[in-house]
């Protein structure tokens, strides 16, 4: 591999448009893929996208922008997938171009729907990449903020610490830092998990419970966490790190999280579905919920809150109720 | 000592008031001293406190209201303070009834400036009391929500479990859950520092750092939290119960924290004169900084924030310099 790396980022959404905003810090050349051909010719023509972090001026001459997956995979060594887990094995499946020697980066905080895999795993059980060419970037970090160019701290996994240094150096600037650790699993389950945690927000929220409570549930959510990650992966880690407390304050306090509102509908008495359809997009919490609730049936983590949102949204259960018993499991 | 046991509550703000209220669910006589004798009269009349919580209301038979301390003091097994600790040496200097086989609990979250001690030590080391009279009522717990009646969960500690197991059953009802702990120290520590990082929480806001910043802030005052408890106090104790991580997290992502307001005001560039003055009243947290930043002379624990907060407050540092200086020491 030659001494400068080349980087595609793949998605078009706002935390892909904020890591192509990152990278251009650094690199001269980068290519950024995304299926919305309309999207491309406006970025193009005007150097924003049009449809996320649209106040971010692009250098495009900097920029290979491409509908074609094949194309953005083939330039480059690695690869940063940004896009929603629900949509990722139906991109893949567009997927002629070999993955072989390069290095998968992932910024997506969920599970793979079609697998029931975080998608560092998915990447390494159906793709056959070796962990240490598996990597992940994990917050806390709203895209917003990174438009903004508001100091954020960034945390970069992966299994060779070497790839790390490259992906972090590559997305430091003034207004980011970065760390790096070799706990890919860790941390892609922690933001994973996060998300469940900020559905328990959303639902306790709209049920009226208050910030005394609030501040409980994110306490005792850490806690299940830190039990849960320790089943999945052994290894000596902080919980209180910012990948993995950071990272769950920052989506469970924040109102515009998307899996905490779609929780705050639930609480305030939609169906699921009705909340679905509402919010136009599922969040990426709704498929962690079953996937974390499934996996721990063979770990057997005590974890009351993810046990309560799964009662919640998988087996129909009454959301008063259920937070009512959950109340009492929490200390 | 007698089966049932009397209770007073020192203090007529707005935690003294909930925790009266909390008290009445439970007790059938309780002593309420406070200094204002015009609210005296009208909780006497009306039922309320005029000044604080006004929509509480009190079944005044079960109440002895008093503006007399030694009063309060002779009736009660177990006398619960809940004033600022800015004014406990001066109304401790009224006292002439003993307390000698009293039962002390500070719901005080601060240090007493006259001795920079935390309130528990003070009684300690000041009057004698031992220990195993001694104990801690903590939060998460902001005392509206106490007044809405929104579940809320408290922590009382006491060297004697079979004391803080009286004053939890007394303080519970359908909205207050309570578990108990013989970690005084600890406890009373953390409901302390946790105000110095509500100021750096203000401090951090009022200089326009987003909420990205704001969760890696929180991250690293636990984990700075947890360094210093275990040097004042070393004990086996998880840093992210609520009585620690949850105390902070109330307070550190609230907008109405006095502390977090004091901070925010000092970021956005009042001097601290001028912050004390438009808030008519000194934050807790001033004090603390003081206090905690004098103590770690001693005990060495790495604390850049409170480091920072201190250099702010106390040797006229630049906010917006101490903090970029800050951001560097985090992660």
């Amino acid at each position: 591999m030659s001494e400068i790396k080349k980087f595609a980022v793949i998605g078009g959404g706002s935390w892909a448009t904020a890591i192509t905003k990152m990278l251009c810090n650094n690199v001269t050349e980068l290519t950024w893929y995304m299926r919305n051909e309309g999207a491309i010719e406006h970025i193009k023509e005007f150097k924003h996208n049009p449809n996320y972090l649209s106040s971010v001026e692009f250098d495009t001459k900097k920029l290979i922008l491409t509908s074609d997956i094949n194309e953005a995979v083939n330039n480059a060594d690695y690869i940063i997938f940004a896009i929603p887990s629900a949509f990722l094995d139906a991109e893949l499946k567009n997927l002629t171009a070999s993955l072989e020697n390069k290095v998968i980066f992932s910024a997506i905080k969920g599970i793979v729907p079609e697998t029931s895999l975080i998608v560092g795993e998915h990447f390494h059980y159906t793709y056959d990449i070796p962990y240490y060419n598996i990597g992940v970037i994990t917050g806390p970090c709203h895209a917003e903020e990174v438009a903004l160019e508001r100091l954020s701290y960034l945390t970069i996994a992966c299994g060779d610490p070497a790839k790390a240094k490259i992906v972090a150096k590559n997305l430091s600037s003034n207004y980011i830092k970065t760390k790096i650790t070799d706990d890919i699993i860790g941390t892609e389950y922690a933001a994973m998990l996060k998300n469940i945690y900020a559905i328990a927000a959303g639902i306790a929220h709209g049920l009226g419970y208050g910030d005394n409570f609030q501040s409980v549930l994110m306490s005792n959510g850490i806690r299940e966490m830190k039990k849960f990650i320790r089943k999945v992966h052994k290894m000596k880690r902080n919980i209180n790190d910012s990948a993995y407390l950071g990272d769950l304050l920052v989506t469970g306090y924040s109102v515009f999280s998307r899996n905490r509102m779609f929780g705050n509908m639930i609480g305030k008495g939609y169906t699921v579905k009705s909340a679905m359809m509402e919010m136009s997009m599922v969040s990426e919490g709704y498929y962690a919920t079953k996937s974390a609730y499934k996996l721990n049936q063979t770990y057997g983590a005590k974890t009351p809150i993810i046990d309560a949102v799964y009662a919640i949204l998988y087996e129909g259960q009454n959301a008063k109720k259920t937070f009512k018993a959950l109340t009492d499991k929490l200390d």
